[in-house]
């Protein structure tokens, strides 16, 4: 798909990405560096642990659903950068194998007073897995470049 | 420091992280995998770009602070994974050669109704550049077994 601008998008507009599947090594190695608790980076304690085996860091969840939100190209061109996010939850474990496949449901879209050349577009994030159990929701926010004043570059 | 069980954590109490430098390799090698914008890992591309140079990955920041607070070994072996975070916010871009201290302030450690083994720890994570500037803040909460039960095992 083609760069979408901040008033390309309207509040109510869905969006879906491709499956995104969670590989055990994979799994490992980005807890390793990041968030090296038992549950994500050691087999055999995970068994006996809270969750029965090996999960995915909730910021390993989090950063391959964004960037499966960023695959679809729709923002490739007119990101600027977000400011933050809200209410991310972590519903249900993301185990090694599962495919986790994201909506984005678009909530606003608005030109900002003091820049006239971007706005910020909020939007709403779910990430079901392969039974179609959300497993992760969140509200996002990023700062897009305005239409107008990019074609007027 | 020893594994701190729920009851050991008080509300006020502060901690505070190691440095945590972001390194620019690891900047784009992060951000390759997690958040391909071209101001994370283009060099030239983010040089005339809305940020005049390479900046981390929000997504690299939020998971390195985190790691520096579990550095502290203090949830080591009481933590149960966390439901979330809230009031995520970048204030600052984080570019390379910077260096992040995190402080952790307890606001809550509140025993669970339906599992009397565990509760809920909520805290604020603030991280601070080189600078003495905040560049991150959130709200999290992490699930963490309770002291007395785990004696009792």
């Amino acid at each position: 798909m083609r760069t979408k601008y901040l008033e390309d998008f309207s509040p109510g507009e869905k969006f879906r990405t491709a499956g995104v599947t969670f590989d055990e090594a994979e799994i490992i190695e980005y807890a390793r560096i990041y968030d090296p608790q038992s549950f994500h980076i050691d087999r055999e304690a995970a068994a006996s642990g809270p969750f029965g085996g090996i999960i995915a860091s909730g910021f390993h969840t989090v950063a391959l659903t964004f960037r499966s939100w960023l695959d679809l190209g729709l923002i490739e061109n007119s990101s600027l950068g977000g400011p933050g996010i809200d209410e991310l939850r972590w519903l249900l474990p993301v185990r090694p194998g599962d495919t986790i496949t994201t909506e984005i449901e678009i909530l606003e879209a608005r030109p900002s007073r003091s820049k006239p050349d971007q706005g910020i577009l909020r939007y709403r994030m779910i990430g079901y897995n392969q039974r179609n159990e959300p497993v992760i929701t969140s509200l996002n926010a990023t700062f897009l470049r305005r239409r107008e004043a990019h074609n007027q570059v």
